[in-house]
């Protein structure tokens, strides 16, 4: 069928069939013959017409098809991944990863880097001195059966129609549409190769989903497909209206998570990480009941065994191992600064967003996909929605290196936060779990 | 505003201004930062969600200030132009606008080429030795003040958004949306400057709308938003079940047009031909009412004014002004030949698109732009609906020429015609009269 009449189906909101929306996936990996503006009118026909999930499932499994499928079968047992919808200080990955796979379960994981006002796994791990996360794929699946762990990242051959079709929604306008951005997060889980997958949707000022109903629908929608495609999916709704963790940045988000797996300090970041790695345990079969999943993620940073699984995945990727006993070898920055509070009053509102902006403003992020980031930098957070503070107080420090952006820095944080004379109800840090049962 | 904002309101079913309007129709220009994919979302945004009459008033009126705007200020009197959707066999420009301007109206038409199943009274006009449809502005102005007639094509620079939308519409399935089908054809009249517009919005199975409802609607929403631009806008809906002259081509179909001026023959090309110049002369003011309007044509054809306008136009456009009383001296075929019924009954249907692309295939018509035309060729209906047929009757001639597809157009022309055995009703061939008062 030609690229105009599979266009004028989802035109008319009819339902394409698996054989259609395989050649229009065809046409985003360059092999048809849609033309740019041919794709462009038709995600906007999806934006607006919706899929059902038939065809959502359908346009999941073309797009995780359209490139390299990762043959993970040569890894024995159930192989598990997790995703997060991207937040601020959100490094629950370097945390509930080594607890996972020293439970014994198998967490053969593709990230992806930071772009926007969140953070990217890789860039973390890659302010570790020496650590590569380019693995090849016989060496990944090495890894992955000999210490159970390996994080590395996306090839360019890993569903390459999403990229396309992802570059063409940011232009026009249709970035936000539940099969679109459904079928994009899942289809490079599905060419990823895990059996299981826990997804951490973030709800808040800081989340990519404009309101708390709208993660929802997205994580419900996730759940409800990804299991439609044979895998296991399950997803949790979490709190991003402020930075998870206290640190914002690379280095110092390692050395956050190396400080809970050494269990050194607790926080939100622990929290969700270790109901994170008790799902991933529970939905893997390792445990009976998501209780003795608690009891064993506990274990694992008790006995230090999480620890000293990250320590073991360090060094197999190439990294110095002994950043886990000496965080003072991770990259540090130039100088610090701290931001003080100019009122009083109990912090009412954290503008996440603009925490993220200023890390990026550091030199933490990127703002066009090439940019170099600055390992060293970011902002350690003073404060926690609720706290009280008075004028004068620190409310966070700024870490700075020789190419930040101090001032662009200091005029975002400007205004991101917000007081009140009465302590406000503390937000849920857990909303929903989405369990495919 | 930039264009991914300018996409989200409309994808968003909300209503853009009509500087939100200007600005996507300076991107078609080439003169915004809007690209090829991101017109294309826009135009899907459009067909989907639609557009409110003030909307459409908007983007008819920047798109027709997108390139040049005529300027019939020079020319004394009301100026008319009048407008068709295209059908087969359809000359009624060259019947009507000679006794229009023989009534004293002046006629300042710019018209298009043919294109598809659908001839162009351009290439009609051309197939006069020597005729050129190509004069300047000031040409152009000097030959309607002074014999109150000109038919010349459109230039480049008239409506320029509208070809580059229209183009990216062909190829995106959304041609068929009301307010950029409107848009489109109201934009280049409203540019070309007449005062007083009379559409023919053909309905039938030869028609560019699929459905007689379709075509009201269409000649409604155009009287509506042309209205709303300031000038006078009028539609008649017609018939194109079957071609509405007997000659369907080039040479042919000025030859028709001439034999109804000189009052040899009658049919419905006449009949339609009438009622839309006693509608132009209505609408222009010059009589009080439509029987009186009806009166003043009849006597154009009856006294020779109407033909002996055409002469005059022919020779002011450098023709041979000598065909309207020797059509022998316009380009002949090579050779003729006669389809004959292979049954016989009454003609129940004609396929009249079939019978424009048969004449195309024999070298009437174009399939691509660049294609040349062959003047001489095309096809001699011998029937009409409701005809009745014994097997071995001839059902229509067909002219052939050097570079004819003859056995394209006879395979074309097989099943054009159904047959009944009892006489089926005659069609209307006037369905609606859409008035702006």
């Amino acid at each position: 069928m030609n690229a105009v009449d599979l266009i004028n189906i989802k035109r008319r909101a009819e339902e394409l069939t698996g054989e259609q929306i395989e050649e229009f996936v065809e046409g985003a990996s360059g092999k048809g013959n849609f033309r740019d503006y041919q794709l462009a009118a038709m995600l906007m026909a999806i934006a607006i017409n919706g899929m059902t999930p038939r065809e959502t499932v359908d346009l999941t499994m073309s797009m995780a098809r359209s490139g390299d499928m990762l043959d993970l079968s040569k890894i024995e047992g159930i192989k598990v991944d997790k995703h997060s919808t991207g937040g601020v200080g959100d490094t629950t990955t370097l945390v509930l990863a080594p607890i996972v796979a020293s439970c014994g379960v198998k967490v053969a994981k593709m990230s992806g880097r930071g772009l926007g006002h969140t953070g990217g796994t890789l860039d973390k791990l890659e302010s570790i001195p020496g650590l590569s996360v380019s693995l090849s794929e016989e060496r990944f699946i090495e890894q992955v059966n000999k210490i159970s762990l390996a994080v590395v990242g996306q090839t360019a051959s890993l569903a390459p129609a999403d990229k396309a079709l992802y570059a063409l929604r940011d232009v026009t306008a249709t970035v936000d549409s539940m099969p679109l951005i459904v079928s994009s997060i899942l289809s490079k889980k599905i060419a990823s190769g895990a059996d299981v997958v826990v997804l951490d949707v973030k709800a808040g000022n800081g989340a990519t989903m404009p309101t708390a109903e709208k993660s929802l629908e997205l994580a419900r929608t996730m759940v409800d497909i990804g299991n439609l495609t044979g895998r296991r999916f399950e997803a949790l709704v979490t709190d991003m209206s402020q930075p998870l963790g206290l640190n914002v940045g690379n280095a110092i988000e390692v050395e956050e998570a190396i400080s809970i797996l050494r269990g050194d300090i607790k926080g939100d970041l622990m929290d969700v990480s270790v109901r994170l790695a008790g799902e991933i345990l529970f939905c893997a079969g390792v445990v009976k009941s998501r209780e003795e999943a608690r009891k064993r993620v506990a274990r694992a940073i008790d006995s230090g065994a999480g620890l000293e699984k990250l320590g073991q995945m360090i060094a197999w990727q190439g990294g110095d191992g002994r950043v886990i006993d000496n965080v003072r070898l991770l990259p540090q920055p130039v100088s610090t600064l701290t931001e003080k509070s100019r009122s009083s009053g109990y912090i009412a509102k954290i503008d996440t967003i603009a925490i993220g902006n200023a890390a990026k403003a550091l030199g933490a992020g990127r703002i066009t996909k090439e940019d170099d980031i600055d390992p060293s930098v970011g902002i350690k957070m003073k404060v926690r929605l609720g706290d009280y503070v008075s004028k004068g107080d620190a409310l966070c420090d700024l870490l700075i290196g020789r190419t930040s952006k101090t001032e662009t820095a200091l005029a975002i944080l400007d205004g991101a936060f917000e007081y009140s004379d009465e302590k406000p109800e503390p937000a849920s840090l857990f909303y929903n779990m989405i369990s495919g049962d």
